[in-house]
């Protein structure tokens, strides 16, 4: 009999509507699945447990139309939010879809792209704050080039920081709140994206002007996509103060941009990311983004959505019993995870530095410690696999 | 006939001792090829033109010998160094082979190994700055895990950034004129490493106590290995004012650690890298951070170091060529490259804001720009195919 | 002054329809330019000294159009060629795009569909016996999974050989001189496809009933996504007798589906493609399965179309002064390649084993060779470059 | 508690003496755990339920001594197995420590080393006859190039398939029982090896004078590194009658090779691995290729074995829960997997192909079923987490 796992109100599982309304279509196949209405789609999510919805501009309101068709839509859904309970957890805006963007959004060749590019930035962030999304997130698909002789590196990532302390300045200006969140992907649809990781954006938020409102939404998708550890990248993020939001999915490490059921694929790195993120006291919500395959129908979809919530669910609780699980503790202090928190020297002095200059070590003795990994590793696999 | 390539007195070409002192071991084999004595090394080195040499304190002095052993092969190497007229360019530490750093160095759980790491480094930073060392290289091959569970890595980023803050004190302590550059690399000894890109590094020097004197070193085949860009991380290391140093040598995406020669593997890519740090006013040295294939013997390891100098010229001139062709700057110009220097939109105002968003675009008009670049690439491949 | 370089009479280059047709589309925007019309293609592509074109059935015939319409379509395709004096050097089946082979096309768990995949390739085998392609292609694009428990691939690949059984009873029936050449492809659009590599599809082969008439038509792509040595697979490929075509284009390692402009990535690795191709004795055609990078418009097009044959024509040139070089074979006889081509110990007999097992090997000895591969690879770099 | 696994007579777990054997040298760093004795490991080994044994000629007899001496080890290792009542399961030959293999074994440019490798084997097959092995692999980890011009890659098959030819006769001749297992991979320690994959290697099985008595050993870590599925590979592998040893253990997708314990790292896919092996008859032993991560001492050693048998053990039995679910059965039926196993047209005739041509199928209705793929194989997660 299936376990029963149920959504906690701490939980704050959110979707995008692009995620339970991907039609299928891919480089290959056009769309196999019918359009499903936004109010059916925030019924769906509702009933299964989610606390809310992000979306991009154009998912909402219909691009290049007018502005009372765009009121009206946007009304629609804020009726839709009210009548399910649904909140609106995160914002951005589409800079990748129209030919227009082919050359980048904020780093376009074309100025008046790029312009165009922060206007229609401004005016989904109105949205977001009417809808009260306390997160707005930046994923550049377009900033990047296939012939590095396209762009000059330095030059895009001027205008990359030009754009967001633009936008920054707006928002605080306007007094919204809301925070902004990069999102690193490394390459797809460009060949080579800017902020390919979440190091190279982190390192890029601290150059701009309002550094402080501005953080990462990693992916797991795309920090896989290169090999790199999601965990890890999500580690050092948590680390700098800078995780704002977060994008849990699936996917092969050097393939194509996959977008699984979360859970479906890196199912170790996942019990420890889960772990992390509720050990860490991120607040932020639990963001899908994600899509069923495409040999699903509508009720595939639904399938999908409760999958990448279950699996979380089934990750928090193996995490939970793995923490409580006193021969863990016992690998762990076998291993020394608890002595890597106390300092090794503090803060240099002159004094410190001379008395660790004198200090004499018996290194083939040091050496001789073994750390117990391989032990403390299965127990950690045995609580994945329901062995422990 | 070949083509000379003179090297320039602004090349500044350094090798590792430990790149044409390789021997040949890997993971599945024994050394092939006998110990080149240092004295050797150096001088067959100044016969081909190389401005300066690097070390591990274990290249030059032998692992736990007595201070008098220490202090002569130091004096051997200065005198030869004298008498070859090399710089030492670079010192490291070698906080990797002995078993004592199996589980880390400034981030092993066991809190002796760690100041012991420590210590380690400060008497190499004393010998780097008897030799006028103007850089000092952290590669933390060790800091890392296989599993994740082995170590908290805000713990493990902790203890890391502590080291390079007691360290860098020691330093300006000391009054040694030496700045720091941080290698990273995401695999392999490990099973993940701590700072796995040149952007986990930029974000980790932010928090540093003295992040001033401390930048990066990216190496060809350690950012290769995760599939993203050296080009892209060198460009952005270059625009946040970090780049300190810099290890050549060539890598296919995806694979072990392969340290082959410069210029055999990456052509296109080494081309604009070159370009990059010829163009960008980079004044530190060029390092060569390879070695020859495990089929060569002596004779083929100066053939090897011969091949890394003759492709950094190569490209170096084939970037003159190219900047200087008149077609690449009429193509350029389509293309708009220079325009991505102009500022978007400037500071944000108020006024600026109102401004922006009172413009209207036409959107489907801008969107048939074409920009131009497979011709312009295609220019580049004829450069670096030498038929332009 | 660029060189010129001539397309030859041997060269025998084609281009797919789809390639100079491809408008833009990708999975996360929509098409960018517009659509050119096949008689425009075809005169377009004569101009620039193409030798043939291939074609997927849909691409030359609307999919479900009536029998008339589809006649008139491919009358006009025919006096299209005729008028351009270009050949129809290959056709292939559109079993991708449809939603239909959602799940796939010979191996969907319906069979239905794969009753209907394998009548669509009967009636496009028709069409390619009546345009003279010596070549019928299949990729099997969508013959594969994303979770492994949806198919049992014993299964699966039993129906893969029993279609094309089928269809290979079907051509010999028909006395069509065709042959069939399969793809292979590790994943995209399937989260694992089926024949990933030059190596599975050979392999395949071998267990098919008519397994003469069917080889392999590598892709650069879709070997190198996964990190194969492409030259290594297509050298494998003509040692088994089994390249019947050959798919050229461009990637990075471990990316999506990038089919760049041929040369434009993989600089080293083609010069020796080419030089392997042209040694061979391979008299396919060089079919270029490769599209313009996104930001083109239609110029940017026929640009990127030029490209492909200039460095394919580049590289030939090279490959040819490379074999001439006196240096060279210099450099060859020392590292000992002959030598290869010469049998070690001929066929098993008693007497040769009891011979071999008498003889005595001075191991360290034959140890000390070096195979000076620096410097012979160094001079194809030389010559790559164009400094030799 | 944890839950208790048993190793059942019909497993046939078998390790390498290389792997409890290992002591965790690594490219960068040197042994960090003393030498186990044979007698020691031997023990080991079947105090936790192995069945067997294999190695490598220089794993039992030391390279390069005496016949007596040899036959003293070889002796001692007898008795060892007699004392424990392990089996040798397998033999295989170390082509690739000694420098004279640098530039390979069997495709050695030098005509001297490779008759010593073929006699190196012919010695060892002498060995294995003795030791009762039914299995002998060849790992061609020296066979290969970094630069492609360093051999003619079509005669270096030749002179694989040559030396292959020539060992098969021998053992005929002999008479003895022994099928030969050829392992692929794609590169370390070289560049390039040949058959880099299951497929490369079962294509290249096909050209062998005595094809039946030579099938694969696939190894996790080896199809993994170039980031294939290896369930995939081995399914092929069985469905072409050709796997005859496999390798079990674990490794991260691009990495450099890391045989990890099995079970550590790809979970998912080594469920349906497992389920793969038990379900389809593969009677072969279940052989561990893997070490002990390097921080473990000798302890973590045995840790690390018997995690390995564990992950097995835990696999397999959700294996077969996992086929007794009928909630599966029911996924299974909706989704169609049986109906994969039926012929679609079966055998080519002129009747069936006009039967074919004359359907007509309604595709869109076709295109509209759904194929519950994500709720299959979350069921297939359910029972790998433990929760279904």
């Amino acid at each position: 009999m299936s376990k029963d796992l149920h959504v906690r109100s701490t939980d704050k599982f959110s979707f995008g509507l692009w995620t339970v309304g991907n039609r299928g279509r891919d480089p290959f196949g056009e769309a196999v699945r019918p359009k499903i209405e936004v109010s059916d789609m925030l019924r769906g999510l509702a009933d299964i447990g989610v606390y809310g919805v992000s979306f991009h501009d154009d998912d909402l309101m219909t691009f290049g139309a007018s502005e009372p068709q765009r009121r009206a839509e946007l009304d629609a859904f804020k009726k839709d939010l009210e009548a399910t309970g649904l909140k609106c957890t995160m914002a951005t805006t589409n800079l990748f879809y129209h030919p227009v963007f082919k050359d980048g959004a904020f780093t376009s060749n074309d100025p008046q792209v790029r312009k165009y590019a922060i206007q229609k930035v401004m005016r989904n962030l109105d949205v977001a704050a009417e809808l009260g999304a306390p997160v707005y997130v930046f994923w550049g698909g377009r900033e990047g080039v296939e012939s590095p002789t396209a762009k000059d590196t330095r030059d895009a990532l001027s205008r990359y920081a030009e754009a967001l302390d633009f936008l920054a300045g707006y928002v605080k200006d306007k007094g919204y709140d809301i925070k902004f969140a990069l999102e690193p992907k490394p390459n797809e649809p460009r060949g080579d994206i800017y902020l390919p990781t979440v190091g190279h954006a982190l390192a890029f938020i601290e150059t701009l002007q309002h550094s402080e409102m501005v953080g990462v939404n990693p992916e797991v998708a795309h920090e896989t996509m290169s090999g790199l550890s999601f965990y890890q990248g999500v580690a050092q993020a948590i680390w700098q103060g800078k995780l704002f939001h977060i994008d849990l999915n699936d996917q092969r490490i050097g393939r194509f941009d996959q977008d699984f059921r979360f859970g479906s694929e890196g199912i170790k790195d996942h019990f420890f990311l889960v772990r992390l993120l509720e050990n860490s006291g991120y607040e932020g919500v639990k963001h899908f983004d994600a899509h069923a395959y495409r040999t699903e129908d509508v009720e595939g979809v639904w399938d999908f959505a409760r999958g990448c919530i279950r699996n979380y669910l089934a990750f928090a609780e193996k995490a939970r019993e793995f923490d409580a699980d006193p021969r863990v503790a016992e690998a762990m202090a076998y291993t020394g995870v608890a002595e890597l928190a106390v300092p090794t020297v503090g803060p240099y002095t002159p004094e410190a530095a001379a008395g660790l200059m004198a200090e004499t070590f018996d290194v083939d003795t040091l050496a001789k410690r073994g750390f117990g990994i391989e032990k403390l590793d299965q127990l950690a696999v045995d609580h994945i696999l329901g062995i422990a």
